[in-house]
């Protein structure tokens, strides 16, 4: 890994770009250059990276000449109309909007489970939705070991994956309810603080919102099966960092909760915390500013034959977007496929 | 209903207690009399109930005498101890802790459910656990009419569901978090504000809550039939008040959304808040201080032959507490059964 490279951080000063560039610091990424790409509002700003201060620069047509890498989070349409663009110019992406997700050219991946799928790649990858991810690390030993059926999956996710204006929401308002103030919503199409949404990204014609069918079908995508069902209800809740997962899974074979306890103690990227005697389980303050995916609450679903219930914590902007995104970057680096076929 | 009846609060001086005059007076019971009780430490404190001022006075085992219909919400310790007596001094007792739910000998009731079962009371009558008794309401109409198989939940629960103090300590730790100061925990183990607690009641040796096992067990009870199957996951949340449930079934008959739909709409206790077009679905904070249980996000789960996905929310203090208790106690006049047999 003797090689530097260009990267581009697109989007770099929302809440998973700043994120990035503390990533790329953190795991001292071979760098050559780091270049900060945002709307011509954002221009000009100042952001800092390995010891560098950098200026912000406009996203436009011409930002990815030389560059080898290009780290996106600016939004769907943003990533739709540059990351081809890039592309073209011989620059590889990886995208953290959902812009290209269930795209046929495009891999979606968690470097923890199909890193494979990034040998196909032709210079657009995907980060996948921040609560699959998580999920997806968790559930893939157990898939490989015995065969997951079926999922029902209710999600508790942070205001933070809905970017920095969501963050000052719920801190605005609490701060309002707490002098007795009325509260303004404008993020989100309700109160946040002190209350849950069951309502993530749009609503679909079938009465799911888009944020529950990335999860079921970003699941058989990345596990590569389409044979995994996955039903899900995606939950809003007042908290800043960490989505939660209350997950439960009917298996092929029979497994015990031990058994997936020591299936997922040796996994990549899992932390155990499962220690009811100590009142020890994942939270999500505790795994904000975390890389790992906590998992606790193991136990036997006893109203089926092979079921699992599990609880499943990750910071929702590291794992679940910005950390994932770099570790994708560095298995392209390792695997030598920094280049666009 | 001319006859008026004299009765007594226990643990009137609590959060549950408190709604519980509360709601006495907002639903003009029949009360010749209202006694408040609690413990020594509370005795002398005044409440007011139907427009009188009244002085707390200290439970003792001479509490009852005279009295038609006790109402309890002071602790599983207290009930085990002074319900029998009540009962044995001719009270009818409509008890809020867990402590005689399971019992055999007790009822255990929620009157859009089984009123029928008050026929057959001793003299104590047991309130269900707030997470059941909203879960309950809105599956009822759904099993008389399909045969619920299998059920797996996720609660979003309020902070008031453990009690006054925990409401304050949600309130303090926010304040000292917004204030940058250093959060204490003494109610719940660890910080709720802006985290969630995948954990209720104490741990079982099985692996799960005490707060799981009883959506599990008194489900069958109430419904009186012991092959609903029922796996739970119960989170608190930084909420104040009112209980969130993600809710999955599987039914025996298919049934489609419209059908839950319409099923439930003429059910009793349940509104129906399921406009995603308009962005409408159930809150706690909307569901907080009503009466109803308020049912949404109803949808097919495709991943079975017959599933369906919905969202459950009431107000846990008063219908799953205070309101239920009350609403008790009037179909036991309405039926006169208030008498010890």
């Amino acid at each position: 890994m003797s090689k530097n490279f260009v990267v581009a951080v697109c989007g770099a000063t929302g809440a998973v770009g700043q994120e990035m560039l503390k990533v790329l610091e953190q795991r001292n990424f071979p760098c050559s250059e780091i270049i900060p790409l945002a709307s011509a509002r954002s221009a000009g700003k100042k952001v800092s990276c390995q010891g560098q201060e950098l200026t912000v620069r406009e996203l436009t047509k011409d930002s990815f000449k030389g560059v080898d890498i290009a780290l996106f989070s600016a939004g769907g349409a943003i990533s739709k109309e540059f990351a081809p663009i890039a592309a073209a110019s011989g620059c590889v992406v990886v995208d953290n909007s959902a812009a290209w997700r269930m795209d046929d050219e495009c891999p979606l991946v968690v470097p923890e489970v199909n890193p494979h799928d990034l040998d196909w790649h032709k210079g657009i990858i995907a980060n996948p939705n921040c609560s699959t991810i998580q999920m997806m690390v968790a559930l893939k030993p157990i898939h490989d070991e015995a065969r997951i059926k079926r999922v029902v999956v209710s999600t508790y996710q942070a205001v933070s994956g809905t970017g920095q204006k969501a963050i000052e929401e719920l801190e605005n308002q609490v701060r309002r309810l707490m002098s007795g103030q009325p509260v303004v919503a404008d993020v989100y199409a309700h109160q946040i603080a002190f209350n849950c949404l069951p309502h993530i990204d749009v609503f679909q014609p079938n009465g799911y919102t888009k944020e529950e069918m990335k999860m079921v079908n970003e699941t058989t995508k990345i596990m590569g099966d389409p044979t995994i069902k996955v039903t899900a209800t995606c939950v809003r809740v007042p908290v800043f960092y960490g989505h939660s997962e209350s997950v439960n899974i009917e298996t092929e074979q029979k497994l015990s909760a031990d058994d997936v306890r020591s299936l997922l103690a040796k996994a990549p990227g899992i932390i155990i915390e499962d220690y009811p005697e100590k009142l020890a389980y994942p939270m999500p303050i505790n795994a904000a500013g975390e890389d790992a995916t906590y998992v606790g609450r193991i136990r036997e679903d006893e109203t089926i034959d092979n079921g699992i219930n599990m609880w499943i914590v990750s910071d929702n902007i590291r794992k679940g977007a910005a950390l994932n995104t770099v570790q994708i970057a560095e298995v392209l680096i390792e695997r030598d496929l920094v280049r666009v076929p």
